[in-house]
């Protein structure tokens, strides 16, 4: 029966593979949905940042010379001959000895090149509300020509490329966006991926098995993860053990989707059907099946004109983990991101248990975090792919590498933890 | 104009009061929609998982005691009586002597107690697909009682408390809900949080400013970190410069709302009316006005019968930092989550240049991530919190103890990562 197993290719080589994906088309959508979308097209400062002189602190605009002595024993006078109202400019002119009262953010008058901060400054008369009317100020200390000042182009020169393409939109960057009237963004479009499940021992998570039945744990899960991803996911049902019916499944599938992943019937055993089923696919067709890693060994990718047909493994536990090492980068770059650290939260621990691998296999422990005895412990939890709750109690994984054949207790790993 | 100044609070006051947030109610959703949902209630195992026994491995049931002498050098020969169909159960008995072919997943016929693995496994005759049909088979290797299979309640047993209450869903606890029949849940309601802009120089994204005034940065990017933690976003626009027009919408926001965030007005200055307009609330009304941190010192937090009212600083990078060091946990405890790491993704790295603080304050710096010299660098980014720039090109945030004072270029930081 040796002629029916997979044949394993390196975990590099399945990465290798996977990220040579093509990311979708782009479309236009508004600023205030375009968050956590992936922007199409580098985007470049249309103007300078700020574009006028604005005050950073509340006080009064002044000319730096006529301060240039102030301080507590040398108090400096000017005459306030205005304020500089939010929203509007001051439209008078500012002479020498006088000052202007200016709020954070306003707009410095042509005259000043500097703002006296309100607290190095005294009300001596006139209205006393800062808004000028004949009032003076005494000067407690000496200002810098520019200080308190911010210039224009200073945060930002016109023509700068601050977001490349291919950045997923944080909040910050709609903050610039936003700053410079960029209210409708090229994204790309979100992925559609459809889910479906084969096996004729599933049954949907709202009916009552039958003896011999389980329900379909995989795809509300499977359809979580790509949602998580940014795709728009379709829920497609579950398919009986039939390759046929699978192949008219996926085929229908295709057409109206940028991804089709199928849950279960990817190992080699009586039910496997997947990969006779995506056999005929348009070409290039199956590209590996069988990736050497534990658990989810029996992963399977094909290309069906362009889009990629996943079959995962049929444990839940196996499922949740490729998704996350080896499915999850597949779906960024389809969403047309860049190169991204698949693990950005890491956590340095030790080992709570030994582990043994084999040479060539990446493992994937399933581990819980505990402080004891002022280290960090990444214990391994009990149960292996057949297992759903050591991945649920799970904080995190650690990755055995393929050329490490087993780890002492106590080993130091790195932790990739779920947030 | 000393008695003008915020009474400044130490951060870790600020987070103690921020964390009194109560949780809003709990509505009860279908497991599709949960994703990301906050647990209302514990959820305890109905029953056994699995409740029966499993084949974890493909291959033929049978009884142990008849195979224990197998090797390769002493093959055991078995009957093939029949196949457990997937989605069925064997019907048949299994007498000594004899075998039933089985896939992984398959439940395991009565008088069977383990799995031998088919690449253990020789078909002699009969129609040799595995499905049974007076087929024999030779077994080359011995397998304990037990074997390659699992056993009910190994996975987890009935009345386990697998989920705590305040746990957001992930996509494993889906698939172990989905497993148990779980298709209706309850969870937290998702806040409805209403953000809305102050300020008389502000106008909308999509306008073209007139002179004094500039484009409102803030609102979409609260949006957008509202949005991420789960909570509902009403988008309330922009109110003019007056308290009174202020209090009455913040008034009129409330019976909707499980929160309202204002941006802008929260600073000292001749355009301050957040305090003032936030004075009159229900009680308790306002808890600080002022955190010892930089970025972001004038941030205002309030009490309105019991629903959180935000005040945030007006310099965009001050309220996206402010955002995600304080106002997002307690997003989190409004939308019921339990205690949570604000920042799970953290690097070690060197600072890139030195940094000087005050004893009491806690600075949050924007750095860039470099490897330089065979180490990884934090750089600090150039720029106050009125610069955009500096936190939209960050990797993360470096936050400056509020007890240390100064540190060195090279000094060991752990940076907060954006991800």
């Amino acid at each position: 029966m040796s002629s029916r197993w997979l044949t394993l290719i390196p975990p590099d080589e399945a990465r290798r593979i996977l990220a040579e994906t093509p990311p979708v088309g782009a479309e236009r959508v508004p600023l205030a949905a375009a968050t956590g979308r992936v922007l199409a097209h580098p985007f470049m400062a249309p103007d300078d940042l700020p574009a006028e002189r604005r005050a950073v602190m509340d006080g009064y605009a002044v000319r730096a010379a006529d301060v240039h002595t102030a301080s507590e024993l040398s108090l400096v006078v000017l005459n306030v001959v205005g304020g500089v109202p939010m929203g509007d400019v001051f439209h008078g002119r500012m002479a020498a000895g006088e000052a202007v009262a200016i709020a954070t953010g306003g707009f410095l008058p042509a005259d000043a090149d500097a703002v006296v901060m309100v607290e190095h400054t005294e009300a001596l008369g006139g209205s006393g509300d800062g808004s000028g009317g004949g009032a003076r100020i005494e000067v407690s200390r000496a200002v810098a020509a520019g200080g308190n000042v911010v210039q224009p182009g200073e945060d930002l020169a016109r023509g700068e490329t601050v977001l490349p393409a291919g950045r997923r939109l944080r909040p910050a960057d709609l903050a610039l966006l936003a700053t410079f009237g960029a209210v409708e963004i090229d994204v790309f479009r979100r992925p559609r991926v459809a889910v479906l499940s084969t096996g004729n021992e599933l049954c949907a998570p709202e009916a009552i098995p039958r003896p011999g039945q389980v329900r379909d744990a995989n795809q509300v899960a499977l359809a979580a993860q790509v949602a998580a991803c940014g795709c728009q996911v379709t829920a497609a049902g579950i398919v009986r053990d039939d390759a046929e019916a699978l192949r008219a499944k996926v085929t229908s599938l295709l057409p109206g989707h940028d991804a089709v992943i199928l849950s279960g019937g990817s190992s080699i055993g009586t039910k496997d059907l997947s990969a006779e089923a995506l056999g005929d696919l348009p070409p290039p067709g199956i590209l590996f099946h069988g990736i050497d890693i534990r658990p989810g060994k029996p992963t399977l990718f094909a290309r069906a004109g362009g889009k990629p047909v996943l079959g995962m493994p049929g444990f839940p536990t196996s499922s949740l983990v490729v998704f996350d090492a080896f499915i999850r980068p597949l779906l960024w770059r389809l969403s047309g991101e860049g190169a991204r650290d698949p693990w950005p939260a890491r956590r340095a621990a030790r080992l709570g248990a030994a582990h043994r691998s084999v040479v060539g296999r990446e493992d994937y422990l399933r581990v819980a975090l505990e402080e004891r005895d002022g280290a960090l412990w990444a214990d391994p939890l009990r149960g292996g792919s057949a297992t759903l709750s050591n991945v649920v109690r799970a904080d995190g994984l650690v990755c055995v590498p393929a050329a490490v054949d087993h780890l002492d207790a106590g080993a130091a790993v790195e932790v990739l933890l779920y947030t």
